[in-house]
C-alpha cells in the first residue's frame, strides 16, 4: 500500500496504484448502491422517501484499543460496520448506506486490504447495507477505521432513550457477557474449553446487530438503545434520559451456554455480563401488559427477547439497581465506558 | 484527556470526566442542530425537504500527513471541516450537518480540546453547518480526525464530474498554488517575506470552501469538482469522467499577489500552482457563451471566477494539456494525490 498523502505531488505510479486499489477493493462494495455514484464524484447522492427520516451515526475503531492487532482483517471489517449498524437498529432504523475513512499504516498491504474488503462484503450482506463513499489515508500510527452509517425510519418512529415510562417492563435481546468473556479468552485470561472459547471470541470479534428486532421495536418499544458500554451503563443512560430508575433481576439476565460455562468455572466473573461491553444487544422498555405480544413478535423475528426488570420512579436513588434472587442489591465495580455520542 | 477504550470496564471517575468533556466541548457545537438530539441518543435524526437530495462526503486528516504536528488546534479544526464542506460546495450543495470521529493521543489534553472545539465553532459559523454527532476514542498513534459532512441540493441539481460537453469553457474560482506554497513556507523551504509567508501559510492551514459559488454553479455549470489534489489532477478527473480532454492556458491560471511574489523569487516553482494540492477552489465547465452571465453572478456572489481554457474532444491524447503563451505544452512533474472517493 502506498496511500495518498497531502504533503506534495506524487509520482504517477503511486496514484495509479491507488486507483487500482479503489477499483479492486472498494468499487465492488459500492456497486449495489446507486447513491455512491460509483465512487466517481466528490460525494454520494441520496434520495429519501418523503415519509422517512434519516438516522446518522459514527463510530471509530483503533487497532490495539477496539480490536487486537492479530485479529483477522475480515473480523475487523465486520466489527467496524457492525457497531455502527447496531446504532441504526437501536434507533429502529433500516440500514441505507455507510461511508468509510481508513487511516492505514504501511503494514496494511494489498493482502490485508483484500481480506478487509472481503469482510466488508460479508458484513454488507449480513446487514443489508452498502458503501456510499470514503477516504483512505496514510498514517504512521495504528490502523484507525471510522464508519458513518445511515439508515431511515418512518417519520416520528425513531426509538429514543428519553421516552420510557414508570411501570414499563425492561426487555433485552439475545445474551450478555459473551463479548467481554471472549476478550478475556483472546487475552489468555480465561480458558472455558475450546468450543466455548471459540464461540465467545467470535462474539467479541463479530458483533451481530439486532436488525431483526427492528419491526418489534417499532411496534412495542417505548424507549431503547444498544448495549455497547455494558448493560448497566447503557440502561443507566436510558434511565438518565427518561428521568427514571430501573430495577433488574440478575438471574434473569440471559447468558449463553458458553457464558454460563465460563462463569461456572470462574465465579469472580459473575457480574461481567452486567458491566462488560461490546454485546451489541438491544435493551428496551415497553408496556408490561404487552409481554405476550412481544413474545409472539420475537418468535416471528427469530430473536430471543427476555424480560429482565422494570422501570420505576427515580426517587432518591436514580440509575440501575441490580437485585439478586433474595432482593438484595448486587455490588458492581466499573460500569463500562463511553463515546461522546453513545454508540 | 482519558478517552474511552473498549478493553474493559473503567472506573466511574474516568467516565464522568468524559461526559464532562462532551458537555463542555461538543454539546455546544451541536446546540444549533436539533437533528443532533443534543448528542444524547444512539444517532442523529434528520428530516429532508421533499424536493431535496442528500449529499454525503467523508475525509480524514492525519497529524503529520495532512497537517503539521505544531499546527494550532483551531486551524486543524477549520481544515478538517473545510475540506469536507468543500466537497459539498463542489456538488452545489448547501451544508446540513457533520459527524466527527476523533482518534486522540494522550497529548490531546483539555487545553488542546478547548482550542480545537473553538476552531470547530468558528468553522461552523463560516460554513453554516453544525455538529450532528460523533465518537471520541483513544489512540497510541497520531491524531486522526474523520469528518462526514452532509448537505442538500434541489433534486437533480447536484453538480457532477461526468457531464461536461466539448466546447464548454473551463472556469475556476479564486487563486491557485497558495496552499502548496504555504506548505513550503511552513517547512522552511520558501521565504517570500513575512506578509506573503503569513498569507500563504494561512491558505494552507485554513481552506475556504467556495460555498458562495453554489448559486452560480447551480445556475450555469455543466460539470465541476473541487481542487484538492491539484488543478491538473482534478481537472483530469473531470476529463476522464466526461470522456473529454481540456486545454488550459498557463498564464490564465489566477495567482494571488503572494503567490506571484513567491514564484517571482523562485521560478522553479512556476508550475506548482498547476499541480500543488489543498487549494479547495472549484473548477467547473459551462457554455462559453454564458461568460458574461457568469461574470455578473460571480460579482453578485463576491467570488472571483476566471476562464482558463476549454473542453475539447479527447482524440488520441485524453486528459489536461497546459499550454504556455506560445501554445507549446508545459511539461509537468507529479500530478497530485488521490483519495478513494476523490474528496
Amino acid at each position: 500500500m502506498t496511500p495518498p498523502a497531502s504533503d506534495g505531488p506524487r509520482p504517477a505510479g503511486d496514484r495509479l496504484g491507488e486507483f487500482d486499489r479503489i477499483d479492486r477493493f472498494f468499487r465492488p462494495l459500492a456497486a449495489g448502491n446507486p447513491a455512491s455514484l460509483g465512487l466517481t464524484d466528490d460525494a454520494a447522492l441520496l434520495a429519501l422517501a418523503p415519509d422517512r427520516e434519516l438516522v446518522v451515526t459514527t463510530d471509530a475503531l483503533v487497532e490495539g484499543v477496539h480490536f487486537l492487532p492479530g485479529d483477522p482483517p475480515a473480523d475487523v471489517a465486520v466489527k467496524a460496520l457492525g457497531v455502527n449498524v447496531s446504532d441504526l437498529a437501536a434507533m429502529a432504523a433500516d440500514p441505507l448506506g455507510y461511508t468509510l475513512a481508513l487511516a492505514m499504516p504501511r503494514g496494511c498491504d494489498d493482502a490485508w486490504l483484500e481480506a478487509f474488503a472481503g469482510g466488508l462484503a460479508e458484513a454488507q450482506r449480513l446487514f443489508a447495507i452498502a458503501l456510499l463513499g470514503g477516504d483512505s489515508v496514510a498514517t504512521p500510527g495504528p490502523l484507525v477505521i471510522s464508519v458513518t452509517a445511515m439508515g431511515t425510519v418512518p417519520k416520528g418512529r425513531a426509538l429514543r432513550r428519553g421516552t420510557a415510562r414508570a411501570g414499563d417492563a425492561v426487555f433485552v435481546t439475545g445474551t450478555f457477557g459473551d463479548a467481554a468473556l471472549g476478550l478475556l479468552v483472546l487475552q489468555g485470561r480465561l480458558d472455558p474449553g475450546p468450543a466455548a472459547a471459540a464461540e465467545l471470541a467470535d462474539r467479541y470479534r463479530r458483533p451481530r446487530p439486532r436488525l431483526a428486532a427492528v419491526p418489534l421495536l417499532r411496534a412495542v418499544a417505548s424507549a431503547g438503545l444498544d448495549v455497547s458500554d455494558g448493560l448497566v451503563a447503557d440502561l443507566g443512560h436510558l434511565c438518565a434520559a427518561s428521568g427514571l430508575a430501573a430495577e433488574i433481576a440478575m438471574e434473569r439476565v440471559p447468558l449463553s451456554a458458553a457464558a454460563r460455562a465460563a462463569v461456572g468455572l470462574r465465579p469472580d466473573l459473575r457480574t461481567l455480563p452486567l458491566v462488560g461491553g461490546d454485546d451489541y444487544e438491544i435493551v428496551f422498555t415497553a408496556d408490561a401488559a404487552r409481554e405476550g405480544e412481544i413474545a409472539a413478535l420475537a418468535r416471528d423475528a427469530g430473536v430471543d427477547v427476555t424480560r429482565i426488570g422494570g422501570m420505576v420512579e427515580a426517587g432518591s436513588a436514580a440509575g440501575v439497581r441490580v437485585l439478586d434472587p433474595s432482593g438484595a442489591p448486587v455490588p458492581l465495580a466499573g460500569r463500562g465506558w463511553v463515546h461522546f455520542q453513545d454508540g
